[in-house]
């Protein structure tokens, strides 16, 4: 298969309290606290509907402060270099980002938003409902991050993935 | 915000058995006996080291196979019509797929997988790893799909969703 180009434009826009990398939660599930709002762009609100009825949402965005691909990388939580796509880390060949947030309130357009652990300012690619029947897989293998889940680490992140 | 468009190559493409829409999975967890094959581009197979570390995968791809947009939709589960970004129908503003897959081997880029919900010779965009510290959330509030969950529907699609 020949790789065709495909090109999105955003839906919306992520408001939250991280301006920087460094210091931005590096799981939702690491920042209770941590709380923003999608803004979807006022065109697309039909497609918002019943959406509050679910707790949780999928967010995809863009990772549009890291602007390198890294093939390997070594993640905030390990000491070792593992394969990018066996991370969560930004620099991705497409650098998409997937995060489970918590929807707290929707004012029309405006979803707030608890659990967050992507930059203000980044771009909304995609919006989808969490359903534990379909996405809950509490018994799965963690691979090197249950390896590691025993240690010490801080629940933000640093500026390795920043920049270029 | 000004969206500004942006731009992805695929990074690979999924095999499968479904050549149709109509008769593929909805949702892998309703497919445990589908099986294909994630063929990674050689290019990046640095980006695969420790994937196989991880029971279950989450699939970004293309839903190439769905060239409209509609902003509401009456999802197969479902009699009413919902909002696209309330569903995980494929005729969303950026059709883009997102699937829990679990991960049986790997052979250099290719990597075999079960719990498959996805059209054979669709363009992969990322995959990461599901780990459930992060990604379970096994008593989220599904929304009109929990109150759906009673009646008896067919596991597969028809081709609502297809085409123009």
């Amino acid at each position: 298969m020949k790789p065709e180009p495909i090109t999105f434009e955003p839906i919306g826009v992520i408001r939250s309290p991280f301006q920087e990398v460094a210091g931005t939660p590096i799981q939702g599930v690491f920042a209770p606290e941590a709380e923003g709002t999608v803004e979807v762009f006022e065109q697309f609100a039909d497609g918002l509907r019943d959406i509050e009825g679910f707790s949780h949402l999928y967010l995809l965005y863009s990772f549009d402060r890291t602007q390198h691909v890294s093939l390997t990388v070594v993640p905030f939580l390990d000491d070792r270099e593992h394969g990018v796509f066996a991370t969560r880390a930004p620099c991705r060949p497409n650098p998409i980002g997937l995060s489970v947030v918590r929807l707290l309130a929707r004012d029309g357009c405006r979803l707030r938003v608890g659990e967050l652990d992507i930059l203000d300012g980044t771009p909304l690619l995609d919006l989808k409902p969490y359903v534990p029947n379909f996405d809950s897989r509490p018994d799965a293998r963690a691979g090197w991050v249950a390896a590691v889940a025993g240690q010490q680490r801080p629940p933000v992140a640093d500026d390795r993935f920043a920049g270029e």
